[in-house]
């Protein structure tokens, strides 16, 4: 079966210089993959171009006159950008053309325009943003949200935990993956109100079989790999995916800087080296690189912003293997078997990120 | 002036075998320090006499029967070991006996156990943990809350950001000390309510010059050392916290399994071991362990339970260095000077962690 993929060539800090050889590459590993290159025609035509890959079969261009920057407030890239590359990639999900989305641009802005063009999957409140880190295990973890959502109910993260799961079992195969809800301990008496309610939504779905909830974990659970997903409102979530980042390129300038001190130093990094790439690859895995916007009706995946061509691949992957193991119809299933029936307590505005 | 501190010589994962070295190396330094060793007398005793301090004329043993274990409940800490060496040390504070006391312990614990015995200062609602994190501009990024409070009003906040502020001005010596509030984003609109209203409270300092406001800070802010303190809620706090020392230990992990792979990773290793040694220290610093308890009628610091000694005598200096600037003084008047007049909104009861 032909999996079909739009991706949005401008976003990120490099645009095509990135989007169009990590697509090449992958289009070159898939041989049932297809891929709609969606932005500025002449600029994609040329990249493409120059890697010698104007007439391959499988990759079509789609032009888009405009494009969204990291900058843009909300109402520019969901009301005056209506030609924008990342929204007619998701447009080509909607109305069936591809399968999955993926962009590297703004992220708060793909949320709006996938959340505008898609509309939120039935059962689902608020979609949620999801992301993969690497723990000690040497596996990932699943972890959401990320920041859709900085104000949750706990039906909110109720459902978080179930997409989540679903997400999980599509992607890498485990049948029940654990769930933990991530907290300031790992008592019951711990947390928050919020928190300690959604702890019985989710132990009540662990006793019937339907959820496999862990319990509580906390923030060093992420990495040691206690769960196989982690679940939080968007606002803890953001700040802890962003303090992570910030103490990851912390330790990296530390290193590169102690390492350069003196000749010493730079002898000892240069033998060392091997181990100093097998430390990075651990710690920043491309592999990784692919967020999921998790209860929309349609796939939509988002790179980091600095990916390179490598990293950038590694998210139209994901996204090719979300669409082949069918994500979707699983999510549609398992919300419609999960959510709990009765009417849940008034909705609070969501803010967007 | 003489400088008083009692330390609880019981806590932490190694207790005495810690704390006495760390006191007798503290107090070779500081002329005009006095401590009283607080604990089983017996091990204390045997363990200057081990060092050949049992006759220091500014070593004082105070015996006390009982220690909290890292697993007791808040109610056994409260209720039922009252002749703990942390309550005991705790009990020298508010007696007047010590400026400040130091304890290793049950992070919990310690500030139940404070609360109790010390008492919150007049105009502070909730005392907060407020620690120090290394950032790249090689200065300390002050934090809080870390987890006493899980759920926060904006007034809370708002009186983290005065007690931080007074405790910087205090301990750095820096007059006008900038004031981040942790977000998703730097812009006025992002955020939950309680942080939106916050930055409210907060600009209006700003703008009559009482706080020195920065205004929204995220994540990765933290390492950068935007702001000389980061405020944000308990939950966020201590998730942030643990999901930061989560991926320390990862990084530490990885890189010592990394460099012992092969000869060839360990001598590069071997000739790196200064940079390797620079890198941690610049990532971990000593200097830095000890978390104040704020807000209370008496300074207590919190030494990492882990510390070695080294470290642990960084946590004493902490609390000498605190008292010798006034720090409980200087805090009631700012408090006194900031606090809103009019009556808060309603108080919901507070967690602890």
């Amino acid at each position: 079966m032909t999996i079909k993929i739009s991706i949005d060539c401008m976003g990120g800090d490099h645009g095509p210089s990135v989007t169009i050889p990590a697509a090449i590459s992958f289009i070159n590993r898939e041989p049932d993959a297809e891929l709609i290159l969606v932005g500025l025609e002449d600029v994609i035509r040329a990249e493409l171009k120059k890697h010698k890959a104007e007439a391959h079969p499988r990759l079509t261009v789609l032009h888009a006159s405009e494009q969204i920057t990291m900058d843009d407030p909300l109402e520019v890239a969901l009301r005056r950008k209506k030609d924008s590359s990342m929204r007619v990639a998701i447009e080509q999900v909607k109305d069936g053309r591809t399968q999955a989305s993926v962009s590297a641009g703004n992220t708060a802005a793909l949320m709006a325009v996938s959340r505008y063009v898609l509309k939120t999957m039935a059962g689902v409140d608020r979609p949620a943003i999801c992301s993969v880190l690497p723990n000690q295990k040497n596996g990932p973890t699943y972890m959401l949200d990320l920041g859709a959502n900085v104000d949750c109910e706990p039906h909110h993260l109720h459902q978080f935990a179930i997409m989540g799961s679903v997400l999980v079992t599509a992607m890498e195969g485990i049948a029940r993956p654990t769930i933990g809800l991530l907290n300031v301990g790992t008592e019951d008496i711990k947390g928050n109100e919020a928190v300690k309610l959604t702890a019985k939504l989710l132990q009540a779905d662990h006793q019937r079989g339907a959820l496999n909830f862990f319990g509580n974990v906390e923030g060093n659970d992420i990495f040691k790999g206690t769960t196989d997903i982690v679940v939080c409102d968007g606002f803890v979530g953001n700040v802890t995916l962003k303090s992570i980042e910030g103490l990851a390129r912390f330790v990296k300038d530390v290193m590169t800087s102690e390492f350069k001190r003196n000749p010493l130093t730079m002898l000892g990094a240069l033998i060392a080296r091997g181990a100093l790439k097998a430390i990075s690859n651990r710690l920043n895995p491309s592999r990784y690189n692919g967020a999921s916007l998790l209860g929309l009706r349609g796939l939509v995946f988002k790179s980091h912003g600095g990916a390179d061509a490598y990293s950038f691949e590694w998210a139209i992957k994901r996204a090719y293997d979300a669409a082949k193991n069918d994500v979707l119809a699983h999510l549609s299933t398992m919300i419609a078997d999960l959510m709990p029936r009765e009417p849940v307590t008034q909705e609070v505005p969501s803010s967007t990120i």
